[in-house]
């Protein structure tokens, strides 16, 4: 298990984005932990981020999502590639795809929890599957393609 | 075309949405219009919308189509029953699931327009298609399925 988030490798220039960006002052600051084999993400989500009262807003769950996945793909490219996230070249993914399914309300009250395996790995493509859970209940599933993005 | 969006005919509980809600101070306010025979939505992101550098973050997209497709489709529901967005019983939706392509980064000085079409309605399903465009480029598609929540 990595200490440190796999964002927090990512370039000052490139940590703007709003769902993972540390240096984003209005952003949600997902954080991904690489165990070397998958994923780990944890959210407290804010009383705002509510979608019909009582229950997280479904459009942050996608966001939770597709940071993490990206996160996660990234930290597999470096594993794969038998390197430390913090040298060269830097790898950075975009989204391709991110398919929800949205299985129960999550409840707001709960700390979300996110697991994302590798389902493949295969040149600049990762396909990542997650399982989201509040309350040790499954609430959302998805899949997410993340897309290596080509140097210069 | 309805002048009114259709998030404006949501009950008062309900609109805290953190997407749609304009009781939700903290909130995005996406609205949808319905035409009889579409949904739309514009929205402007701000500047710490941003993903990688110069573009809009994807989960903001993913939000964008979240809430404007349950819209369109309680929109195309009231239609279906032959009545006013207004009258009772209210027709709620959720998110079944929610599938977006992402086919080329989306920029963030410009602003976001949403078509969103019904592929089906039938029963309590909604079956949405959305084509996501800036600059008048096509840089997102997606299709949800809402699901109509039972009254009570």
């Amino acid at each position: 298990m990595i200490s440190i988030p796999i964002q927090n490798f990512y370039p000052d220039d490139a940590s703007i984005c709003f769902g993972c960006g540390r240096n984003n002052a209005h952003g949600l600051h997902i954080q991904t932990f690489w165990t070397g084999e998958e994923g780990i993400s944890d959210f407290r989500p804010q009383p705002y981020h509510t979608g019909w009262p009582g229950y997280v807003y479904g459009g942050l769950l996608a966001s939770l999502i597709d940071c993490h996945s990206i996160g996660t793909a990234i930290a597999a490219m470096y594993q794969a590639e038998g390197r430390a996230p913090d040298s060269e070249p830097q790898i950075r993914c975009v989204t391709g795809t991110l398919h929800v399914v949205y299985l129960q309300p999550t409840p707001i009250e709960a700390g979300i929890h996110l697991r994302t395996r590798i389902k493949s790995l295969t040149g600049r493509k990762a396909v990542l599957e997650t399982v989201l859970t509040a309350n040790e209940r499954e609430c959302v599933r998805a899949e997410v393609i993340a897309v290596r993005v080509k140097e210069g």
